[in-house]
């Protein structure tokens, strides 16, 4: 479903239309090339990466045109009038490889690969990273939250703090994640997701006094009645308040759902307040808590043994604190026959020519155990080497392998189903399980390894010696 | 313009729908009510903040529907059908005060008035802060920018590494915060903003060799050349290449605009570079910089000296590094004709009660000089009191005083004149000038003093007596 009234093929940086005219005028539209998305680190210090947003994206470039207005723009801002032309015409024909949304994915391996004319490949390269590189960073995020919560109910509050229309597909990705539901009612509608909210404070001060409010909010939602308690003074006010409510709730047959604490030390409010519930026979009432939450703290309440069933989660989730985005990059691979790279004074920065595929190994444990980059014509490696230290490798010819990555797209057309963003979250919690703890811990997680084949090595060697020593 | 498809009132956070319907179902949905927005802390660790994003909250207010899919949405979610009848049929008529777009402002003064009945109120509450946010976050980074910057040529390259459609809006708060032109076409035609680009890598990898790869871009954009040379090796290779084409330009009658450094050390490459070309009798082929560049690395090259003439400016203008959100908050103020505010166990947290506006005072020198928040019957203060500690207050009747807020919108239409970007930006250039630099510097900014009026503190500390010690 299209999200933007302008739909359009503008949603591009200007360079990549500035040598996409110069291709055209050159003559080399129709140059075959290869371009490969990756990103060097893993954003929050974290261990892994949740590949997300590809749905979106597939979706996006279906239906990738330039309508006349745009071109008008575009000849209105100096492109050329046969270029021009050829972009109101224009429909790519790409062919993308993937992996399955939701996979978890690391550092410099090429997680997709974009097939195509020169310009068709390079056009799409700002819508590409766009929204892959921010559903990744929020998917990430949640999957973090997640896995700090366990099973605790966790729910995206954060639509308020989203940087503008970014929290449309935030609250996406923090499904694909692992959080069970969304304040964002828009998002909830457009992708399927469970809507979930409570009450302001306002809705408090509007009655005046607290104990009318929380009765009025009770007469008009008794199946699904939360109570915020914080407005005057939780425990003093909020909580016997919301204990004579649940006990006039009992007596008409219904049960208030839970409280929700929103200021002051949640561990000692929570502690305090489920003894005052308790005490009230209200073992049932649940405790849900919020005001800037992320998973570090969802942690130190779990280590504190605080009593809280559920989280409510805003800006830390949605804007992907302190990590505002995944650094994923979007470079030239192929040429024609040729295999390109980059190179560079920081070999980190180097880019991995050719054709490339990546097979995930899966030990004996049903663990993953290392991905292998290869060219395209290899299937599987029986040692992988570290990709710029040859003397350090790997066996993995004893272990189960599985190709990562899937063609998505050809021709132009998505040619996978299309899943929901709770199927994906399910397959997100399955690769989880298949990753060792060790790397899905918050502080100096275990580098998962990525290696290269020694047919790509050795590729990469040859073109780094015609680059440097033939002139380039 | 409309930006999303299904403009409507779905962007919303659940919880006011369900407040909403509560007031409604309760009879309560004409009581009128006054909500303020405001926030608590500068990002950045910085002092001040750009507010920016108004005109697109009051179009998107303007158009404020719920349609007959939307409703659809609603009930299958459980919400009664007498409320989303009175949705379907709603317009609202709300009135609301702000300052001018790119005005300067502080924490804790009431930034935005709404008044109207609680559910028209209410129900906003979301889609302001989301816009007015991120908006003011991203202008008011890209203020800092530009004060760091000072004349020099600054691009917006961010959308590719914007939180998703972010970009949209980000680049627009990026122009009116003070930089240049951007590299997002979308948001250029759009907003009417300046779309600029050079060129990527893969352009130098396409033809293979450099010079050529120079010679075929210049070709086809002799009056717009601006040529990346760091592709192999940016002094051995990529200069003297330029330096090649440059000429060859000027046989032709030509001018090269510029070169562009995109990686390495860019104080050290860009002094060898300028050598380079002023040796070559190129003075007027300008050197622009990109790579991870924000505020502090452009303050650190210029204290070098680095002979750079413009900046491209990606992740941390766009995405706001490293404050993903401004905190604003969006607090009930009165119901009916009585004033409310909500008390917390931590003071910085109570709210100012009633209906309030804003004068800002200037010294003799044109200089600002305080801002006091009073009740919207005063109409200016002798004396501003330190909002929490009454013993701190400061002399303003020797200054001259002006209103910082106006009413923009009137029972649903907005009722100021339009402006471009470029506008808000000129008037953010006037107001820093009259800012003094003290709160400009980015190292412990000194605090720009917002107080309260007498009348205001006693009405607080009044409110304070009667919730503390009169049930609530």
């Amino acid at each position: 479903m299209p999200i933007l009234k302008n739909d359009t093929g503008l949603y591009v940086d200007l360079y990549e239309l500035t040598m996409a005219q110069g291709h055209f005028l050159n003559g080399k539209k129709d140059l075959p090339a290869v371009f490969d998305y990756f990103f060097r680190g893993i954003p929050y210090g974290g261990g892994f990466v949740i590949f997300a947003g590809l749905m979106d994206l597939l979706e996006m470039l279906e239906r990738y045109r330039f309508d006349d207005d745009d071109c008008q723009y575009l000849e209105s801002i100096g492109f050329h009038k046969d270029f021009v032309n050829y972009l109101n015409n224009f429909r790519h024909k790409l062919t993308i490889f993937a992996p399955r949304e939701g996979e978890i994915v690391f550092p410099n391996e090429p997680v997709i690969r974009v097939e195509g004319n020169i310009i068709e490949a390079q056009i799409i390269e700002t819508v590409l990273l766009n929204i892959i590189n921010f559903e990744s960073l929020i998917a990430t995020k949640a999957a973090r939250i997640r896995y700090a919560a366990n099973d605790k109910i966790v729910s995206d509050f954060g639509l308020r703090r989203a940087q503008g229309l970014a929290g449309i597909h935030g609250s996406r990705a923090a499904i694909i994640g692992g959080i069970d539901s969304t304040s964002n009612v828009f998002s909830a509608r457009l992708f399927g997701l469970k809507p979930t909210g409570t009450q302001a404070h306002s809705w408090i001060q509007t009655y005046g006094d607290e104990l009318e409010a929380f009765r009025q909010f009770a007469k008009v939602f008794p199946d699904k009645c939360i109570l915020l308690v914080d407005t005057y003074n939780t425990l003093e006010s909020g909580v016997p308040n919301a204990i004579t409510v649940a006990k006039e709730m009992e007596a008409r047959g219904e049960k208030l759902q839970a409280i929700r604490l929103d200021s002051g030390d949640l561990a000692y409010l929570s502690k305090r307040a489920r003894a005052m519930l308790d005490e009230a026979g209200l073992q049932y009432v649940k405790i849900i808590a919020s005001n800037q939450l992320d998973e570090y703290i969802i942690r130190s309440l779990d280590t504190q043994d605080a009593p809280i069933d559920g989280f409510g989660i805003g800006t830390r989730l949605i804007t992907g604190n302190n990590e505002g985005a995944l650094d994923g990059v979007y470079k030239i691979a192929m040429v024609g026959e040729k295999p390109l790279m980059k190179i560079s004074d920081n070999i980190e920065k180097m880019t991995l020519p050719g054709k490339k595929k990546i097979y995930r190994y899966i030990n004996g444990e049903g663990i993953f155990n290392g991905d292998a980059v290869m060219l395209d014509t290899e299937e599987g490696v029986d040692w992988m080497y570290h990709p710029h230290k040859p003397d350090m490798f790997k066996r993995m010819d004893t272990m189960e392998k599985e190709e990562l990555t899937q063609k998505v797209m050809d021709g132009g057309n998505v040619i996978i189903k299309k899943e929901s963003p709770y199927e994906i979250a399910k397959y997100v919690r399955e690769r989880m399980h298949m990753l060792s703890d060790e790397h899905k811990r918050f502080e100096f997680p275990h580098i998962y390894k990525v290696g290269i084949s020694k047919q790509l090595m050795e590729l990469r060697s040859k073109l780094i010696r015609e680059i440097k020593m033939g002139g380039q």
